[in-house]
């Protein structure tokens, strides 16, 4: 069967940024035609990657390269356009010219995406164009097909994930050496885990931008970065760690995206509501996420008539990045080819956002007490006025008084952070040492 | 944007087989329209479902409900069909009508597509019609459609996965509990984990039909069931597990398809060969496949680029097959609501088949002997007389003798037979006790 082209109609391709991903697009391209046109139906011509600088040596030829990102991607020629590029200008504005003119665009641009996803799924839409970011969340795994396509006859009540590589190589360091953050974030910067300015990935913007993107598909409602709860590891400690240890967890940066059951009696009439969070939480080593270490990533996704599916692989790196953006560019060349169109932005839900203050979570409390008789009432008493019920109870004696370890049941956030200053206030509390969620226990 | 279809015009659906999951189908297009017309486009509206027996409550309108399964596909008012009844006749012929009439079909037929992919993605290719079978393999795992889309741009070397949920719960008890074969299948059996003829899943044929179906998709060649070595389940003992457990290993049932490289002085020029197979394997317990516990399944896919993903969830059982099933339903709705097409049979690398005598693994070789001294170099004797390497050597004492516990490096089933039937025939060995492959392991 052919489609708008014949079969021997090859189909360009322009690629926007050559580092770690785009080189190994192009490699790619250029080394696989075969088995890429086999599987397209025709060939995929590589017209142009646009670069910054033309004197380096990028091992392809020199005619290939150029400067002028928005010419190439409006070339008569060039069919899809691959932005690898990353960051908000100029992609925003060269994926939205590309769109315009008609060309699909396949990106792995997470922080573009989660402002502007609607902006440029109306370009799409507006040109009969694809849009296709697999490559945007987790990098070489799975999720984001998986949650538009596989569970699209389902209702996906929860997805939490570990979606940043440069916080869980760090977070596992901790957890398996003992040391602090200060230096397992220079070992990271050391072997190229983090980068010179480690913000983005260390104070979860990196997360909370997928986060939004996972939990717009999930949840088929706009969610944007501005929508998502945010924490990052950089106040994680190694005692941090060292109480996790003790209670039988560890700690990761998680990204949760969670649906808020309606209560029929709520202002909104009862509609469901959309928690969508990032911050680093207790974990049990039992449950799956825990097992996850180093750099890589796991989705897991709970469903009401699929149950709990879980996604695993490398979340980051050029060639495992490099495989999403071959699989969204043969796709979406095959619609090229066969007429075919790739699922839109799916928002008809609507779901409201919950303020992180209404969101209940698990929480595990760390204070450091006087060493007598009547504290453990005292401190029990102010979990009971402010409704925070206690799960779990630890005292251990230490040189500078006794340690209370408190796990609660589930709580609101304001209700925790009541307790919290009331404890503060106690005459036997020394100090709440640390307060850290707990996720992933079944109550 | 509409297609086809003007936006009210509703897409037919009919439904082949009302068991587990197809009852489970039927609930979710009647209790979810809406959901579903929003994410299809267009309404979604159940035809009629095919069943055997009429006279039984399914708690649906009776009008829905027909034994005429060859008139439901090919009415003009049915746009979808979904095969849930299983087995070869009639669902071939069913699917090939509805196919041939122009009707898209979702099916979770493994059997019938391990030996009829080719023929009924011909027929759907000449209507145009679509072929979705997510649900085929694994239960609520998407498997498939990465495998055809998310990976179409990598190049796959090698699918490991627990497919069978009956075979992985009995092999798990097993473990668990050190009973043998026959009381575990009971158990399995009286908890409705196992049929009353259990053929089927303890002897690995369900398990050589999704192989047969992830080869295929793995490397663009068509495998048949024919083409998979099988061995099942019914002969592993407890005493295996407990030896298994001795070395830091469990037991589990492995679908493996593996790319062969080619060697350049070989026969057929150097090609590729794939090697598709199914047996109990040990696995060492840090392997993540020796986690999936229970009636879970998981599939390691390891490719080129992407490195190593894991899938993991639940394989079987109703409501998890209908959610595979509902996926590609309204993946196929779409299609013939806005004209796109579902990647068709890609078989165009056409690999050949390895012959399991060519195919390398690793054996870990039981031995009772006699207890006194020269025994051991005469076992090593025979190993290195037919080129089988040795990795590990474990003897230990017992009433009747000695047990010898041989775990070789990569060697080839030929070379190993030969081994083992002359270490059968020395005078110093009293039985050759088991011999069990070991997976998973780095070299």
């Amino acid at each position: 069967m052919t489609g708008a082209f014949g079969s021997d109609h090859p189909i360009g391709v322009a690629v926007l940024g050559m580092g770690n991903v785009g080189a190994e697009v192009v490699r790619i391209i250029l080394n696989n035609a075969e088995d890429l046109r086999q599987r397209v139906g025709a060939p995929l011509v590589l017209r142009g990657v646009a670069v910054r600088r033309l004197d380096i040596d990028r091992g392809i030829p020199a005619e290939l390269l150029t400067t002028d990102a928005r010419a190439l991607v409006t070339r008569d020629d060039v069919d899809l356009v691959v932005e690898v590029m990353g960051g908000i200008d100029p992609a925003r504005e060269l994926i939205g010219a590309a769109l315009n003119a008609g060309k699909s665009v396949v990106t792995a641009n997470k922080a573009l995406l989660a402002d502007y996803t609607g902006e440029l799924a109306a370009a799409a839409e507006n040109s009969r164009a694809d849009l296709y970011f697999e490559a945007a969340v987790a990098g070489a795994i799975p999720v984001v097909r998986p949650l538009i396509q596989s569970l699209s006859g389902d209702r996906v009540n929860r997805v939490v994930g570990i979606v940043n590589g440069t916080t869980n190589f760090i977070l596992s360091a901790m957890d398996e050496t003992g040391a602090d953050y200060g230096q397992m974030l220079a070992d990271a910067q050391r072997l190229g885990y983090a980068e010179a300015d480690p913000t983005a990935d260390v104070e979860g913007y990196d997360a909370a931008a997928k986060a939004a993107i996972l939990a717009s598909l999930a949840f088929h409602t706009r969610v944007t970065a501005a929508d998502v709860y945010r924490e990052g590891i950089s106040k994680i400690t190694a005692e941090d760690l060292e109480t996790a240890a003790a209670v039988g967890c560890t700690v990761k940066l998680l990204a949760i995206c969670e649906r808020v059951p309606g209560q029929p009696s709520a202002d909104e009439g009862g509609k469901d509501r959309i928690s969508v969070r990032v911050y680093p939480a207790l974990i049990p080593r039992k449950h799956p996420l825990s097992a996850v270490t180093g750099a890589f990533n796991a989705v897991v996704v709970e469903a009401e008539n699929a149950g709990r599916l879980m996604f695993y692989g490398q979340g980051a790196g050029g060639a495992p990045t490099a495989s999403a953006v071959m699989g969204d560019l043969v796709m979406a060349a095959r619609n090229k080819f066969f007429g075919g169109r790739a699922p839109g932005e799916s928002v008809y839900a609507e779901l409201p956002i919950a303020p992180i203050g209404d969101t209940p979570t698990r929480y595990h409390v760390n204070l450091q007490v006087a060493d007598r008789t009547g504290v453990l009432q005292a401190v029990a008493g102010e979990f009971a006025q402010h409704g925070v019920s206690i799960s779990t109870v630890r005292q251990e004696g230490s040189d500078a008084g006794a340690r209370l370890v408190v796990v609660t049941h589930h709580a609101s956030e304001s209700a925790l952070a009541d307790t919290v200053a009331a404890l503060a206030e106690l005459e036997s509390v020394t100090s709440v040492t640390s307060v850290l969620r707990l996720e992933g226990t079944e109550e």
